[in-house]
């Protein structure tokens, strides 16, 4: 075992832990949800609350007690720079809405940069038990269980992602549901679009399509995508980009070409 | 008490009673999913399974067993004419697309109609441990506690659940998108009508809207939103008309306006 890997292996087993424990933590907030403020942030649409910076700040917390010379960017607290060349990127609860609103599809989503790669993706779903966890070269597993996907599937014979937010435009949102619905295909939103990419490593959806998402949305189901043997889009993280948003696209293996086609990527 | 509501008390029990046997049944179909075999209806997003159908038939038996002379209808085996006055409307998966694909978003629902109208709603989450259970003046309930919608939600600062199938045209579902965005509204599409119906009921969605549905997939939830406290646009269930499509709307009681705009409705 190279020192890579072992760095890469200790902040893996790191990373699960702390989704356990942050899962729990939200879990809890949302078990007792009706007790919550909820204050608004881009528009009435884009919620959060105590539950979403508490979470983020024992994340923190974990991380810098083991490895204080790693970056750590967070939704809701920004960015820090780290010497480590490692960097987490983590949004404490991806689906804040359907969180506060009551509805499970929401998760804890933790990601380790290396350099500008994802080596590290770990998605916890507490309503559902279960946490996604991928590490490069290692593969991706849903509770201990190896993903594998199958090429077999498409945008015609399964389901098939979206996201939409106020930064997207109504009708560029609606022209991608045309054209998914033209090919055959059907659409899912649960409103979480980290757990949509959890989905689509698990082989529950074909592809994911956001057209503009940000990198804690997006690092660790992408790591989970690409262990399970699926496809990504590169999301820019270089320098200041890594705190911008960028479109989000992946699919399993047989469907790589209907996801470009629907992201006008091909 | 009056003989109608003892007739009708009865039912309700014992609609619970087989929300829970069915759903514990799908439940085992479920975990056990890569096992069967699936089989397409109407077009290859339209999926059925041995679970769907075994589900029913368990469904059908019980309601025999013990309302002989009431009416049935399944999605699976049809329309079974009735002498009680009362009608049990049944979809055994509601949801069968994310059930195959694994996800949670699935129901059993059960409604009876007494004459022309839905008078009891069961819906049961399985994966979720949820029981949704409505009756005619008697309230609605998830897991014993009692729904009652909070007036001062609307499309606005709340989520809304919208449904889609292969016999709405693609074009429709985008100007639905197209017109609850640019109302300040965002969507769920979770895969199960019945449960984004149910879900209008307990508060987690603001309203729902499906340009086309049937009453297995609508006459549940639409009995536990009223219950709750909401409103459901009439859905037509006399002689032939029960077993056709409709659209279905329903909303909590102030996003009535909201969901009426949104289906054309006014």
């Amino acid at each position: 075992m190279t020192s890579q890997e072992t760095d890469l292996d200790r902040r893996f087993v790191l990373a699960k832990a702390i989704a356990q424990e942050a899962g729990a933590m939200a879990l809890d907030y949302f078990n007792r949800r009706d007790s919550l403020v909820i204050e608004t942030k881009r528009d009435p649409q884009d919620v959060v609350s105590i539950a979403d910076r508490t979470v983020e700040k024992l994340i923190r917390e974990r991380v810098e007690a083991t490895f204080a010379g790693d970056g750590f960017l967070g939704e809701e607290f920004g960015h820090t720079a780290g010497s480590s060349g490692y960097t987490w990127v983590v949004d404490p609860i991806d689906g804040t809405a359907p969180f506060v609103s009551g509805m499970p599809n929401w998760c804890v989503s933790i990601a380790v940069l290396h350099g500008n790669e994802p080596v590290i993706g770990v998605i916890g779903a507490p309503c559902h038990n279960e946490l996604y966890a991928a590490a490069a070269g290692r593969g991706a597993k849903l509770n201990g269980r190896v993903l594998t996907l199958d090429p077999t599937r498409n945008v015609r014979n399964a389901m098939t992602g979206i996201g939409a937010n106020s930064h997207v435009a109504p009708e560029v949102m609606a022209d991608i549901i045309i054209r998914l619905l033209q090919a055959g295909g059907t659409f899912i939103r649960n409103g979480s679009g980290a757990l949509m990419l959890a989905y689509v490593a698990a082989g529950r959806l074909v592809g994911y399509y956001e057209p503009y998402m940000h990198a804690w949305d997006c690092l660790a189901g992408y790591c989970l995508v690409k262990e399970a043997g699926g496809w990504h889009h590169p999301f820019p993280v270089e320098g200041e980009r890594l705190t911008r948003g960028a479109p989000v696209v992946a699919a399993g293996p047989g469907a790589r070409a209907d996801l470009e086609r629907l992201a006008g990527l091909a």
